[in-house]
């Protein structure tokens, strides 16, 4: 099937995934996951052929990624069934006024309608995405990394043969078989069909869909976290909080990539700091101040604009809070900032000048997820302000429209 | 100053803004509508140039949007003074959640940053607009049409005089000199910059942005409107709402522009419509079984995808509320769409089955407007799911960020 097909069969079945039920769509994903079980050989044998195809082609860290086993493939269903049991976003009553003319305006949440995801190589996510579209009442249409089109043919014909067994349409749930960079392209130009574009990877495919997409569309997690040390910190929960947002696990959007410490606290800290990260053989890469205290590497200037996920963390020496929400002002991504202090009004003047989408005060910007936030789930993390911020649930993948109610009301 | 120069500007302000009290946003707006008036007189001089380099050049309906009288300018300082009285969204508190783990996240209402506005030449959106955007701790970029570059520059100016009165920076509030499209597109690239664009204007300006926009941008203000006359409608309802949403005003965006007749009532209702229509000298285009009721001109395929904005009216005969709601998905701007109806059962399926901002039972479409939802203003409306839909007052004028407190917890 062309992408183009595919999309007008994604937007003719738009209302009748805006009509589901919450019981019908909770019978649905519990039987997606059922087939995802009873499919797992398909799946896992597709899988293996993308593994063999991978190798030698993608890093190790990414074949890992695209790689399935038998507890991989239950996780999976598990997942569905755990977005089953999430409260359902749709038709939630979020205001109601009655006016002095009669009229009674309700504003009620609703799908977006056709959701279109491009992500990379790891399989779990076409099931994950699947089961949160589906809950929210929208369509989707999933356009993976063609190291994973085996595994993801695989996953979607199971997941569309539990529809199916249902007696709903499988083109609820849509795979895109073109994975070039045309058909990326074509999702991003879709106006019309798509009604909104979460582009999930890394820096380059979030930039193509900004610059080229004519869709609505959100940003997703690019992170350059940063942990301010203020003069007021205390210095072992510093040390705590700086080594697990930069070593916990480096690769994801919510590490910490920047370390800025107060001039105050510096001579103290960040021995200290180069101790226990030695451990783990963190990279420091210093600006000339932090450098007159602890050696590494000098920081470059693009040091500070860098999304390393890796064992590197750039260390800069700040004068002031003020100073310090400055320089995050110009390098953040507007994902996850922290402040680690005592000093309460240090705090929040950190959590007003900084605006990014999640603002810690001594905790870990690790933390910056949809099950840690409570949402049980997560399709992403914005880094937009435009639509949903920060941790993205189903809430996040829903819009609203006014119902009015009159009995002949004219103006 | 040049547009690139004036963004920086700009940028350099927005945690100014987003900093300010109520108590001062309050005085600023009081200063500022204070201003106008006491420039009133240099106001009006500019408009009169600009309503004399008009003449002849643009139509007579443009040349009353541009034209500013003492009563239009105390109008729009009243218009400040109530934005003043308004309850400021800003620092609202959206939500709260303690976790387990001792952290308390709270999801916090803040500014957009920049709000970049283009529109056409009313005079008096620049100092609405200024006074939305101020009070929901925005920096906004103002950029109107060239026919009002001299009103714009005296209103700007006066505005400025009341902020600086007060203490505050001038660069609140700022005005593109340049209105050649290139300071258009400057706007709709200026990716770090703008953080929200908004255009209020044309369907060429609509789609100029977003085409090309780079930056988050919301829709505004295209209604193909549709009034669908269901075979349970109160007749003499139906009657006095077409007529209400097709003459009270052809020219703004809530105006119907197509209204659907069930099959069972076309026979009674259309030439009771085609009368009470003729008073307003409104032509009808009919699709051919209308055409076999009334006299009229036939409708070609390009007038059910028209937004007339004049004394013109689509007429369709449908079978189903279904139906409707079909040619409706297939043809409506999302705008605003009625049902008229005393059958509760169609009222609901039409409810559901509409996908636009504002969906109506037995009311006009003309309701679709900031100050009759009780936002108490407006900076338009918004035809898009993501972001702000429908009317969109001071909240939709902002965004939001967590802010998790906590005692040093690690993940």
């Amino acid at each position: 099937m062309t992408t183009a097909d595919l999309l007008c069969a994604a937007r003719a079945v738009k209302p009748a995934a805006a009509a589901l039920s919450t019981a019908e769509k909770n019978r649905l994903l519990e039987a997606m996951a059922q087939a995802l079980l009873d499919h797992a050989d398909n799946i896992l044998a597709a899988n293996a052929a993308d593994v063999e195809a991978a190798r030698g082609v993608i890093a190790p860290v990414m074949i890992d990624r695209l790689s399935l086993s038998p507890a991989r493939v239950e996780s999976m269903a598990e997942g569905m069934r755990a977005v089953a049991a999430l409260p359902d976003p749709v038709g939630e009553l979020l205001s109601e006024t009655a006016r002095s003319n009669g009229l009674v305006i309700r504003k009620v949440r609703v799908p977006m309608g056709v959701i279109a995801i491009i992500y990379e190589s790891r399989p779990n996510v076409t099931a994950d995405a699947a089961a949160l579209c589906l809950k929210s009442g929208n369509v989707c249409v999933l356009r993976g990394g063609k190291e994973s089109i085996r595994s993801n043919t695989a996953v979607v014909a199971a997941l569309r043969a539990g529809l199916e067994h249902c007696g709903a349409p499988g083109t609820l749930v849509n795979l895109v078989e073109d994975t070039s960079r045309a058909s990326a392209a074509h999702l991003m130009e879709a106006r019309g069909f798509v009604d909104l574009l979460i582009p999930r990877g890394g820096k380059g495919l979030i930039r193509a869909c900004v610059d080229s997409a004519k869709v609505p569309c959100i940003e997703t997690g690019t992170g350059i976290c940063h942990i301010y040390v203020d003069a007021a910190a205390d210095l072992q929960k510093a040390l705590d909080i700086v080594y697990n947002a930069k070593t916990s696990r480096p690769s994801v959007c919510n590490a910490a990539e920047v370390c800025l410490v107060h001039r105050d606290v510096a001579e103290a800290f960040l021995p200290a700091l180069a101790a226990r990260l030695a451990g783990k053989q963190v990279e420091l890469r210093l600006c000339p101040r932090a450098a007159a205290v602890i050696p590494g590497t000098p920081a470059g200037p693009e040091d500070f604009d860098t999304e390393f996920l890796d064992y590197i963390l750039a260390v800069k020496v700040v004068d002031s809070v003020q100073d310090a929400a400055a320089h995050i002002a110009a390098h953040s991504t507007g994902h996850s900032e922290a402040i680690v202090t005592e000093d309460a009004a240090a705090a929040d003047a950190f959590c007003a000048a900084v605006d990014s989408a999640a603002v810690y005060v001594n905790a870990s910007t690790r933390f910056t997820d949809g099950g840690e936030f409570g949402l049980g789930c997560e399709m992403g993390i914005s880094t937009q302000k435009l639509g949903a911020r920060g941790p993205m649930g189903l809430a996040e993948l829903t819009s609203y429209k006014y119902i009015i109610r009159g009995n002949g009301q004219v103006r």
